[in-house]
């Protein structure tokens, strides 16, 4: 089996399970309590904020502990909207690629009055500085633009971006949860305002997250109770998930450059591979790209078919995000790099490991080219493209 | 070491941390995705979700899975909240001795506009149906009273108040975080229209929780995003965490009916001789009380010295809830019992486990009498007491 979903999610790491099932046995207390037990899960919950705070760059008092990557989004644009609101600055920028955290957030934002200009991402799926810059306002309250995209895997010029936003005064949030222990994410250097992770998507637990918020920022509560994290986020924590999650991002911190230049290199060969189909087309930027990510439109296929068929032959993927599937509607990624409709369904998106083989890369560019093969053969829609009864697009 | 704060958290089952440690090694899929291993995660999902169902007399489409109780009880009342506004309806009913995952979100929902009832608990901590009925007005458009107290383990008589609400064609939510797997609820029984749980209060893991809301109740988002939880919660689900939760909670069930009997014939126990130490009193109803919950104020100590000394001794325990610990504010819910400031102060909550021996409880009493003695010995407050300067209160 060859596991490439590792952007929809990833298997934990044996650190990371190990570090769950000792403090699930070991360290069970409520980190709000007095006694012993209590005063140590506090300590592993504290050592997990240093620890996490250092990889990115940030102090342990801007770090918030959150239930995964969408908490962490709903929560850092809403904080900001809060703010701007009581300054009468209901403006806020982002893209269109962003992943669904953030856009029905805006959407819910957009309903309470305030004024969303999503930016063109361009063929290339990259947002340009410049009109960043353009588009802020004396009203824009917030830039929330994501560090790297969950379907074609194209990298922002978040530094850029970041010192035009602080530039202007304006709070700029970006949803790292696909660049985070991937590719160096430095809130400091990358002039990062806040920042959303999900420990999931680097062999951590699922259900656990965080937030950067830097120091002044005041964050508005979207789950209210008691007094945990500062006030911020109420819950007793999930302390065991914490652990590991910090456990994991360190550990994948630790291996970043190793991990990255052998991916890049069989995400490379896996690009020119695939390119060799007909008719076929990557999706998103060759250079600014995640190492793991590679995203094709093919021709005169259905994703779904593509997919299942894969599937038989041991190789796990997706069309694209996760978190939409089941629906009918095309990738709002893809539709906003320029892939027409019948295009854009005919995606596959393969999100490697770091542990993947040479060996795999080449089953999997043998496997893609004949189920794309296979599919094309008895499909209507590539008969008429064959034909000239309708023209090639790719 | 005697663990008595299990109202505060308690320790995974075997059951739960070996169905966690299974899901998370084998079964990594995320269940959004189309090919086996995505499919086999969202089988174990849906399966959690029948069990828990079952465990309540719900149907499996009405569970929600949640990061926790707290959550749980943000978006059951947020929901019924907006439903509310539509129709005008803007008055809620609740109680002063409610968790601040409730009490918290009713203070937000207050500066909103909406008018908030918080009905009396009377000095033995429980709601008068009758005045539940009374409160009721045309414009309610929910009541949430939680179904057990987390600080003094008062069971409320939900099935008449959530009759009264069915009669009244109000929404009937229960904070249920204490109560489930510890004594029987059953949401068609108990004419229940929403509830809340939390399953690191049974044995199951942090971090996740469930809400339910019958068939019909529109629930408003609390983390918008994905398309998971039929669109109702998103975020990537936490598989192993909430198969955890279900085993968890089936266990409980399981031997709900022994562990309820032995837990009350030892809380019975500590209780009598609790009794002992004068001017000491229990807080909260000796009859409609959860098996496992033991609450005292002791007049002339500080809560937090006795539970440190009573940690030297090997007890854990709290002086209340553990979500509000480091504030210096007396428990809400001892002050609406009737509690005065001081004597609130020199509480003690010993929630204890089914595991509990009767030798436990001995050495217990004989600790708490040793510590509130050894504390008196020295308090000016009590000195005071003694030499009739003060009257005593208990």
């Amino acid at each position: 089996m060859i596991y490439a979903d590792n952007a929809a999610t990833t298997k934990m790491s044996e650190a990371a399970i190990n570090t769950m099932l000792n403090v699930m046995k070991e360290s069970y207390g409520n980190p709000s309590s007095l006694y012993g037990i209590g005063q140590h899960a506090k300590e592993i919950l504290e050592e997990a904020r240093v620890k996490i705070a250092s990889v990115i760059g940030a102090d342990p008092g801007e770090i918030t502990f959150t239930s995964g990557g969408s908490e962490a989004d709903n929560q850092a644009i809403v904080s900001a909207a809060e703010l701007g609101r009581k300054k009468g600055k209901m403006h806020i920028i982002s893209t269109a690629i962003e992943h669904h955290a953030v856009l029905h957030t805006l959407e819910k934002l957009k309903k309470e009055g305030f004024d969303i200009t999503l930016l063109d991402v361009h063929e290339n799926g990259i947002v340009r500085p410049e009109e960043v810059e353009a588009a802020i306002r004396d009203d824009t309250c917030l830039v929330t633009i994501m560090y790297a995209n969950n379907e074609i895997g194209t990298i922002q010029p978040i530094r850029e971006i970041g010192a035009i936003c602080r530039s202007r005064n304006v709070l700029f949030h970006t949803d790292a949860v696909q660049a985070i222990a991937h590719i160096p994410v430095n809130v400091k250097d990358d002039n990062i305002d806040m920042l959303s992770s999900s420990a999931h998507k680097y062999h951590g637990p699922k259900g656990v997250g965080f937030l950067y918020a830097k120091k002044g920022i005041r964050l508005t509560n979207i789950i209210e109770g008691g007094a945990q994290e500062r006030g911020k986020r109420a819950g007793t924590e999930n302390v065991p998930g914490i652990a590991a999650m910090a456990e994991a991002l360190q550990e994948a911190d630790t291996h970043m450059a190793e991990n990255a230049a052998h991916m890049a290199a069989m995400r490379d060969k896996l690009i020119a591979g695939l390119r060799e189909i007909p008719h076929a087309a990557l999706n998103g930027d060759a250079e600014h790209r995640l190492p793991g990510n590679v995203n094709f439109c093919f021709e005169g296929i259905e994703g779904e078919s593509l997919l299942l068929l894969l599937d038989d032959k041991g190789i796990q993927a997706s069309s694209g995000s996760a978190c939409t599937s089941g629906s009918l509607d095309p990738s709002h990624v893809l539709l906003a790099i320029g892939r027409v409709h019948d295009v854009a369904h005919g995606s596959l998106r393969l999100s490697i490991g770091e542990e993947i083989t040479e060996e795999e890369v080449d089953y999997i560019i043998k496997s893609v080219k004949d189920v794309v093969g296979y599919l094309r053969s008895f499909s209507p829609v590539w008969r008429d493209l064959c034909a000239g009864k309708t023209p090639f697009i790719l």
